[in-house]
This record gives C-alpha cells, structure tokens and sequence, in this order.
C-alpha cells in the first residue's frame, strides 16, 4: 500500500515549482483542485490499464471504481473488464483508501484527496470513502483525447474543498419531478463533487412524500405525484453511495396549503383549502395556537426524521405574509397572553417548539432567512435567501448558515454572475470566528418553471460552476478559464445521463413537426440558441400560466446562458473595450455570424406565419428583435471599421429600437446579447477621438444610457 | 361498466364503410391495427380528460395506464393526475378490461382489444391486461396536434395479432449490454406490440448470467458482466409488467468457450479455453459423451428455467463445426456404438437428451434450424435463421416455427427489406395446418458491432417496421406509408426514452472536439447522414477488430437507411421509372440537395486532414466518393433536363468511379444513394428517345450494368 508519505515524496519530486497555477495550467478538472500541478507525459488510458483497490476497500468504493470506468468508456470506448483475476499487467491506477467503510455520509466528513499520475502509474490515495470517491470524480475529468489516443495527464493533485456545505436545492413541488430526474441530477452532482441534495418536498402546490402515520397528506395533496416511502429510501441510498447528504424540507408554518387540503381545522382562517395551482406567497398559513398542529407536525417530522437519515431536518418558514394570524383574534389573544410581541414573535415561538421537539430526536434544524432570531437555539442553521448581509447577521449573532441568494437556477443568470458569487465576499467584515459559521451555500432549482424534460437544461452546467465556488479558493475568479473548463464538464455531465443537451432537440420537437425542412430546423436551433427565458418574472408576463400550463413555449425551449451569445458579447467587450486601438480587422470576425443570425430569425419569423406552427407565433417579437438589433450592429460596425461618426438621430432611434427589442414580450425570451449592439451603437455615435479603449472612462460612458453629446 | 355489445354497437353507428381502409386513412399507428376507420371529428386532449378504470384492475393494467398519461405528457406537455377523486368531468377515456390479472404472459395469450373514440368519449376493451396493454400502445400513439392543440383522433379499431410470437433478439455476449438499455428496449417493444424479449445469454465471448450452481460460470467466463440473479427477476418482471415474455438462450453444444474456460474438461478437445475476443464460429464444443456435460448442463439449465419463467428454453444449437467432434477418436467411437451415423446425429442425441430432461421440467425447447431432425421430439421449436425455405421444412415435419432470418439488425438492411420479409411469404405452398405452425419471427441484434451507445440506433426505429409485418395482416406492404408512420413512432420511441436519435450527437463528439465550429459539425451530421454502416462484413475489412476495439469510427456514427439519402434514391426512382415524360421540373428538386452534400463531404475532408481529428481520417475515401458521384449526378441531370445524351466514354468513366466509390473500404461505412446516381448515369447515356419511362424493360436495362450501345 502506498502511503501519504510517498505521496508527498513523489509530489516533492517536482520541485518548488510543481504546485505553482497559473493559468494555462489549469487542466480540465471542475471544481478546480485546491493544489494541481501538470508535469510533462501521460499516461496511455490502454484496455489493459488495471485499477487495484485493497480488499479492505468498502462496497461503496469499489462502485465508485466501476462507475469511474463506465464513465471513461462511455466517453473513449474503450472498455475495462471489471476482473482483476491473475497478474495484473502494468499500467495501474492504486485506489487506497486508510479506512474505507460504508457509513451515511455526514456534514464535516473528510472529503480531501491527493492525486499523483506519472507515465506509468497512476495512484489515488485518501483518508476516508468521502475523499476517495471525489478523487475519483477528479480521474473521471482527466480523461483527455490527444493525437496517441486516450490518456491521463501527468499531474500531482492535492485537494479537498472550501466549504463543507455545498448543496443542490431541488423544488418537487411546483411540479412534480419523479425519481430517474433524482437519480441522474446525484450523478451529477457527484461528477462536480456537490454533496447535499436538499429536497424541497412540501409546499401550497404538493405534498411530495408519503407518509405512513397521515397517508391523507399525499392522498389528497398530492395529486398522485410523491415519492413512496421506498423510493425515498432509494434515493438517501443512492445519494449516500456516491457520498451525498440528503437534507428534506418541509416548509412550514407557511407553504401549507398541500397540508390544509387534508387538515382545514388546523390553518389559522377557515377552510376548505384545495392545492395550488398558481405560484407565489399565499395566505395560508398553520395555526401554531392549535395543540393539534403540534401533534400533527409532530408526528410527521418524526416519521420523515427516521425516512430521511440525515442530521438535519429543513423546516422552511419563508414567506409567511401573516395576513390570517393578524385576521384571526384567537391568534392575536394568544399572541398578546405568551407575550409574544408579533406575529414574528408567534413564528419565533412555533419554530422553539419544533427545533425542542427535533433536537430531543437528535435533529437540528435549519431554515430560510425568517426563522433568524436572538432567541432561536444557536444550533438551528440558516438558509440564507436573501443575500451577503443577512447571512452575516446570522453568523454575528452565532448561528451557522449557508448562502442560497445568488445561486437561484430558475433565474437566467449567467454562470459567471453565479460564479463571482461569494458566501464570504472579499472584503467581508466578519471575524474568523463568524466566517466559520458560514458552513457554505446551496444552487437551487425552484420547479414554478420546469418539468422533468427541461430541468436539467437549467441546473446544468452551470451548478458545475458554482460547485466549483463552494469548493475551490475564493482566489479562483477567472471566468474565461472556468468557462473553458466548463465546456468539458457539460459533455463529461451529458455522457453521465444528464440531459441538459440531449433533451433539446425534444424540445425543438414540441415547435415544430415531422415535416419541417431540417434547414428550418437548423435555423430555429440557432435562434433559440440567442435566447434566454425570463426567471420568475415569467409569471408576470404569461399570467395565465400555472401547474397545468404544459411547459412547452418558445420560453421552455430556449436555455440560460448559451454560448452563441456569450462569445459575442465577450468579442464586442474586448473589441471596445480592450487596451490599444480598435482593431478594425476585429470587425470582420464580430459581423461573421450576424448574418447567419438575420436568416435564422427570418426563417423563424416566416415558420411562425404558418398555420402548422402555432407555438411559433410567439417568436414574432423575438426575431424582429434579432433582425433589427443585427441590422444597428452592423451599421455600428462598419462605421467603427471605416472610422465614421453615426448621427445623433441615428443613435437615438437605435437606442429606441434596442429599448424595444429588449423590453417584456409574450414569449418571455430575452435577447442577452443586446447590451453588447448597444455599446456598438453608442461607440458608433462617438466622435472617433473619443473612441479610448482601456480607459474606464471611456466605457462607463457607453454603458450610460445618454448618448453622448456630438463634438 | 361498458360491455363488448356497447362497443359494437359503437362501432355499428359508423355504417358498413366505417371499417373501409384506404391508404389516405391509415393513421398514425404502427403496427397497423387489424381493422380501423377514422370518422370526422377529434376527442380534445386536455388536463381534464379523465381516465376511469374498472375497480378490478390489476396492479400491471393500472401502472400501464400511468404509463400512458406520462407518454402523452412528454408528447404534449399536458400533465394528467393519477387522481380520479370526486366526480370526474367530462371527456372520459374507460379501459374496461373483462378479466384483468397479473399472470405471466404466455405465448398465444388474448392481445385483441376494440377502441372506440369519439368527440365526447374513448373506450378501450379487451378481454385480457394483453389486449388492453396492447390497446393502450395504440393510444400513445394517436395524440395528434393540430391547429386547436391536442387531440385523438374520432376512431373505430378492432384489432389483433397475425402471429403470436413477435420477438426481439439482444445478444449481450458480444459485447455487455446492461440493465438500463435492456429495460429502455422493453419500453420500445411495448410501443410496438413486440411480445417476446430473447436474451441470448451465454457464447464463446462470454456467460452473461449469475449462477448461484455454479457461480465459476460468470466468475471465469464473463469479465464480470453479467446479469445478476436479482436483475435477472428485475427484467422478467419489467417485461411482465408489459405483457412480454423473456426466453432466455443458453447456446449449446457449439459457441460454449464460456463454459469451457471454467470446465475445459467438458470440451471435446484439451483445454485451457480463454474467452474469445473475436467473432466468428470457433472449434470450441461440449463433449455430448461425456457425463459430466449433462451433469452440468442440466444443473444450470434446471436453475437457469427457474429464474426465466417462460414456457421456452432456448437450447442455440447452431455452428457447430464438428472439428472437435471429428478430431476426437473416442467421440467418433461413441457415434459408432450407438450408432448415431455422423456429428449430427451425436448432435440429435444431446438434443434430444437435454430435450426430455427439460421436458420433464415443464420447459419446451427452441433452437436454430441445427437442430432439426425428424428424430427430434415434436415439441421442440424451430428458430430459423435459414430462411423460408428451412422454416417450410420444419413446418411440414411438424415442428412449430419462428422466422429470424432477414430480420438481422445487425445488418444494415432498410426497413423496407426487412418489412416486406414475410414469415409465410405470399405463394406458399404450405398447408394451413402446416402454416398454423409458424408463430412469427423474431427481429435479431446480434452484438458483435454494437454497444449500449448504438445498441438502439441499429434496432430503433427498424425494429417497429418488422414489428408491423409480425401483426399486421399480410396484405399490408405500403412501404411508402410504412415510412410515414415508422417516421411517427420514431418520435414516440425516442419520447419513450429510447436513444436512437438522443445518442447520435454523443457519437458525433467522438470523432471532434469542443473547438468544431458549429458549421463543421453541421456538415458532419449531414454527412455521416449520407453514409451507412456495413454490417457483418465490417469485421473482414476492420480486420484488427476484436471485443476490446471501442465502438467509436465513423461506422459506429452512421446510422441505417437514414432518410436523406432514401428519400432521395426515390425522388430519382420516381424521376426516372414511374410513368409519363421524364419531368424535367422535377430535375431541380432532385439537384438541390445535393450541393449541400458535395459541401459537407468537402468540410469533412478537410476535417479529416487535420491532427486534432484522427477519427476523421478514415473518413477520406466516402467522403471522395460523395463528391464524385455529385458531381456525376449532377452532369447526368443536366443532360437529362436539356435532353442531351452523354457520351459513351463519359459513361464508361463514371460508373467504373461509382465502382469505386461503392467499393469496401476502411471505414466500413457505404453510400445507399449511389444505385441512384447509377441509374441517371445510365440514364444519361441513354438516347433520348429510347427514354421511357413507365415501361419496364427501360428500367431492366438500366439496371443492368452495361451501358447501352450508343444509337
């Protein structure tokens, strides 16, 4: 067995300089390791390479070590023979783990590794299961294809996360997304070394689980769609085999609505209740005055605490907007009796009770923002919504939080908004102490908006992004570096089963039919490719949307952050903005795909204008809007190429016109490559002097919304 | 609940010409039910639609049911509740089955069913789950969206099977096809009124089943792929569930080197045996002299028939070479003391041994046409990869039959071949007691060039094809509308879960890289789409392949009888053959394509001359062949819209340079549209008054190979 010394030694080998990073030294691996450094050589990734685990190696681990070859063999082809019977022929991976065993994962588990490949071997060496199986998420990155075939890189690794707590939120809620979405997002998840899924199982819409001591909560808040009680056990064992935690959430006293359907005696303003249809913050709310309403939360918290294993137990309590508690004059007599204060107060006090009663069954609990108070028990964790500050308060005050603010998947940020996105951001004031409250944070894909074909589409990639936040250094901030690695983790996420690509052309399918001309769907797939659906605000401009809405739009089809756009958007920004001189050879390269761009929209505009396209009809303002943005970026740039001055009354009807493009449309798309033909035009309009790439000045007065004054 | 005389009466309000079947009128359904009549009108498709089953419903019918709703969820986007709770508004679609129940599928089980729906209601009925399963496949089928949003068509059916046995053949000795991809394909079959699943489970490259009698069997004989006892249960249940039955196939005598690598003291020649890693038929054989073989062979058959349930043990039989047989003097003793004439007759013997210690077991035995005596018992089955002829033979010895010959998927015949293949084709001379005899046929995916990443693209959607000719009536051969519904349900399989379509951009990234611009990847796809695979033949021309060369070259990525290159080979069929003028309007339709091929093949090429894609090397030589058979397409067009002959030396050049193009090469991929750029260069030649199309002998003499002496 190769112990950590070795390790140490054969790291030692390459000299002060081996642990150095920069840049072009980043490799492939996303979250990028905590210490890397590439030595010259590979190692040939032949059908002959054995992987040697020790026998003392658990069930789990030696899993692990089948799914790391299924997953190169999905990607090479080349397949490994699980046998290890006889001698095994060189080349080796070494697996060993000091003590490997199946226990649940647990949060704070050791999850650190250490990594050395050489041309002839390859060693993997870790504490405990935890780190092994991210080590091995690490090889599963590394495969890379060059002129010789398949190979490892030379590399010596030394990792282990920033953050312990690093989590995926999913809503099963809003709708109902069934175990095979569960199962593949884990594989996911262990790919990019999240290790929380936090299940968000109860709400106005649903009751998601079932529940043996009150089987009238599925049964009637339900409609059918919950996990059983053995495929909730599927799940905690699936998600612990790959070392991931499984955190439930049942949201209360608030978000209730699912349990009221079965229980109207127990809300704070009188029944009947039915399930919600529609999102948002409702008046429904547990009446925490009721003795009734503690036997029953009581009950199920239990029962829920013993199908969900882990340490803690999410108790939600957002958005609890008061309005029955204060309508309600038994609620506010006792409110005024317990001296409560408030209706927080009432919340406060609901909430004691419940962490009491979880604590006594070896639970803490955890929850949104609201439940934050002086007087809530220091080992409740908060969940922090609403940002920066609020989980610094939480911290101050001595709690442990996570950050959930700024990793909300159903918004179309970017992934480098999402990225830059810190727990504990430069410059934060908190002491060491306070900081090490800060346990973390959580992507969270609230499920208003998708089903089961699209949510992978909005999850992925860019969770591999924000996983790399919540586990490499807060110095790691190179966006163009992490989108380059991020190209490579979406094709190794697509060949582990997820299907943020490959369930787009279904998507497509639901625009058009079997007999469109495959150039009008290539045309369409490059358009869509130019869009981004609204967030949530999408409720607010297809009002009529609700759970029976098929998700099945123009909206649906169209994805965050696509590359297309992006790239263009970088070019412009570099263009402009870049130190030196506008490039004017660079024009040619930024006008290249506007045409392909213009046709694109054109074909879509004519397909929507037929009667066997009703679901394109929407796309009218979306590619009215690409064809007049591309026709002011190319008037911008030829001006900028030939060293013109556009008119002031140019600039303002351009302007004009980008305002339209940009502004609510039925289809709840939006244009992201708009901001970038808006510095165009504004950059066009400039007197040619006043054209200074590099200086901040120069682009703080593009992104003013004035045109400038003409000299 | 609804009887059979309420359907009937139903179907009577139609009038006589309801069950009238006229091409125009054949619907989306595939296979194409026994009897159908589409009335006027539609049943809207909305979240409403309630589905009421009979309070007797077995567990499997009401899952298939659920099945439905989520198929028509991914179609439509339209969510149904599983809940059926309070008054159920209108429409209704009632699944009344007479007697529902859970017992194992057997083979000539009731898979009849009646449908009836109309703008306000749906009924299906059935006597048995099978007709009201395969009822329900009919169902998934008919959402239709039109101009008012989704609905099902107003429609009569009365409809069942023409043969019993419907079958798909998956090796997984070959190559290892897991779990997932075998239940996705049960899924499929399902869709497609496919009734039997045949595993051929152990060959000389691999014993691919848990023994717990002899666990040294897939210890030794299987690189650890195996199916494990409890996955075994897991697909015949699955398969239960669908009303498909599973017959498991243990290859005997010949294509053991599996058994023999733990046992080579059952062979008939000196061991050690090692796992084959090639194709082909191999010397390796049970000793049938030897008592130790029945020992073992009945012992695992005796476990083997516990854990497959079915009726029908498959027993192989077939390419038995006899070398070891023949080489042996005390096996050729035994032939003579018992006089059993020659190594078929030895074969008989052990047949006929291992026949009645099934029998006595309560099994029937199967095997490939090798096993046909008139010795055998008549109890054994016939499964004909011969040919009519053999399968005719059978029949008329008295043995029952199935048809697997034509039906080879790994071929890359066009599912016109293979649709038009009838297992008792028109003109045969058998008896109706001896066709009674022939159960059906069975699709076969033997797996030497395919794993679980193309395993589908080669069965789906061809596969649904022969489904048809297996239920459907004989009289139905409309290829033209057979590739119109195929083209359906191809979009249901991959809505089902199936990767024929999903998988294909996975393998394009096998030959680039994530720097491919988008219009390079563009001319791939629209390239490999002109090519297809070779089938057996590949392994003569890749002569270096074996078990561990990854399924990953240009072969792999093309895909068979794709539609550009059909679709265009008829264009050119009905240019040229169907009668009346040559059309000249027509000449531009047919040239259009063909630019964008020419371009593809030039992008390709260049590609494939690059470092970063050595799996576009081989890609050279189609890709020369696509632009010199466009470019002599295209002068054979010309002339035949001017009405010019070509010359006899510029004929005499391009068919010897679509010679060459359509000759073997290393990638083993072939060009299917090249007979029809044969016949314009034929054509082209031709006299122009000797241009006649519609009269057959011009269509006779073109296709021969000579071209016609100049006038």
């Amino acid at each position: 067995m190769k112990t950590y010394a070795t390790l140490i030694a054969l790291a030692a080998l390459g000299g002060a300089g081996l642990w150095a990073q920069t840049p072009a030294q980043t490799g492939p691996v996303m979250p990028l390791p905590a210490e890397q450094a590439f030595g010259g050589g590979e190692l040939t990734l032949s059908p002959n390479l054995a992987i040697e685990l020790s026998r003392d190696a658990s069930p789990r681990l030696r899993a692990a070590v089948q799914r790391l070859r299924e997953a190169w063999s999905r990607q090479t082809g080349i397949r490994w023979s699980e046998s290890t019977e006889g001698a095994a022929p060189a080349p080796v991976l070494t697996v060993v783990c000091d003590r490997s065993d199946s226990a649940l994962p647990g949060l704070g588990d050791d999850e650190s590794y250490t990594l050395t490949i050489d041309s002839h071997r390859a060693a993997l060496h870790s504490a405990r299961d935890a780190g092994a199986l991210r080590g091995l998420a690490t090889l599963t990155q590394l495969a890379t294809r060059g002129p010789n075939g398949w190979s490892l890189p030379a590399a010596t690794m030394r990792d282990a996360p920033r953050f312990a707590w690093r989590g995926l939120l999913i809503d099963v809620c809003r709708h109902w997304i069934p175990l095979p979405v569960i199962e593949r997002n884990l594989d996911a998840m262990a790919l990019v070394k999240l290790n929380v899924l936090h299940l968000h199982l109860s709400d106005d819409q649903g009751f998601r689980v079932e529940s043996r001591t009150h089987p009238e909560l599925q049964r009637l808040g339900s409609d059918g769609h919950y996990f059983s009680r053995t495929e909730i056990a599927e799940i905690v064992a699936y998600a612990a085999e790959r070392c991931i935690r499984v955190v439930p959430e049942f949201d209360v006293p608030g978000h209730t609505t699912s349990w009221l359907v079965a229980h109207p005696e127990l809300a704070s303003a009188p029944g009947p209740y039915q399930l919600k249809r529609q999102w948002g913050v409702f008046d429904a709310v547990l009446d925490p005055t009721n003795e009734r309403t503690y036997a029953l939360v009581e009950e199920v918290m239990a029962e829920m605490g013993g199908l969900f294993p882990d340490a803690f137990m999410h108790l939600g309590g957002d958005e609890n907007n008061g309005h029955q508690w204060t309508g309600n004059p038994g609620i506010q007599a006792f409110i005024r009796e317990h001296r409560l204060t408030d209706n927080a107060g009432l919340q406060v006090y609901f909430n004691q009770r419940l962490d009491a009663f979880l604590a006594g069954r070896g639970k803490r609990v955890m929850g949104w923002d609201e439940i934050l108070h002086p007087e809530l028990p220091r080992d409740a964790m908060i969940d922090s919504w609403r940002g920066t500050a609020a989980l610094a308060a939480a911290a101050r005050l001595g709690f442990s939080g996570i950050m959930a603010h700024g990793y909300y998947l159903d918004h179309p940020d970017s992934a480098a908004d999402e990225y830059l996105n810190d727990p504990v951001p430069a410059g934060s004031r908190l002491t060491a102490a306070e900081r090490s409250r800060i346990l973390g944070g959580e992507a969270s894909m609230w499920s208003e908006l998708v089903g089961p074909e699209t949510i992978d589409s909005r999850i992925w990639p860019r969770a591999a992004a924000i996983a790399e936040r919540f586990w490499s250094g807060e110095q790691v901030r190179d966006v163009g570096d992490m989108y380059r690695r991020l190209a490579l983790v979406s094709a190794r996420l697509t060949e582990a089963g997820v299907r943020h690509e490959s369930n787009h052309e279904g998507m497509i399918d639901h625009l058009v039919d079997l007999n469109t001309a495959p150039g009008e769907r290539q045309a369409l797939r490059t358009f869509v490719d130019l869009l981004e659906p609204e967030g949530y605000h999408r409720v607010e401009i297809q009002i009529w949307m609700n759970q029976g809405t098929p998700l099945t739009g123009l909206a649906d089809v169209t994805r965050p952050d696509r590359g297309p756009a992006r790239a263009w958007r970088d070019a412009v920004s570099h263009y402009l903005f870049a130190p030196g001189a506008l490039d004017r050879g660079a024009v040619a390269a930024l006008a290249a795909p506007l045409d392909s761009w213009s046709h694109a929209a054109r074909v879509v505009l004519a397909m929507g204008g037929r009667r066997e396209y009703p679901a394109l009809r929407e796309a009218k303002v979306p590619a009215e809007g690409v064809l007049a943005a591309v026709a002011i970026a190319q008037a911008a740039l030829n001006a900028l190429a030939d060293g013109r001055v556009l008119s002031r009354e140019w600039q303002i009807e351009a302007l004009a016109t980008l305002d339209r493009a940009a502004a609510d449309n039925l289809s709840a798309t939006n244009l992201p490559f708009l901001p970038a033909v808006r510095w165009l035009t504004l950059a066009a309009g400039a007197p040619a002097a006043a054209r200074r790439p590099g200086e901040p000045d120069w682009r703080a007065r593009l992104e003013g919304r004035t045109p400038p004054a003409r000299s």
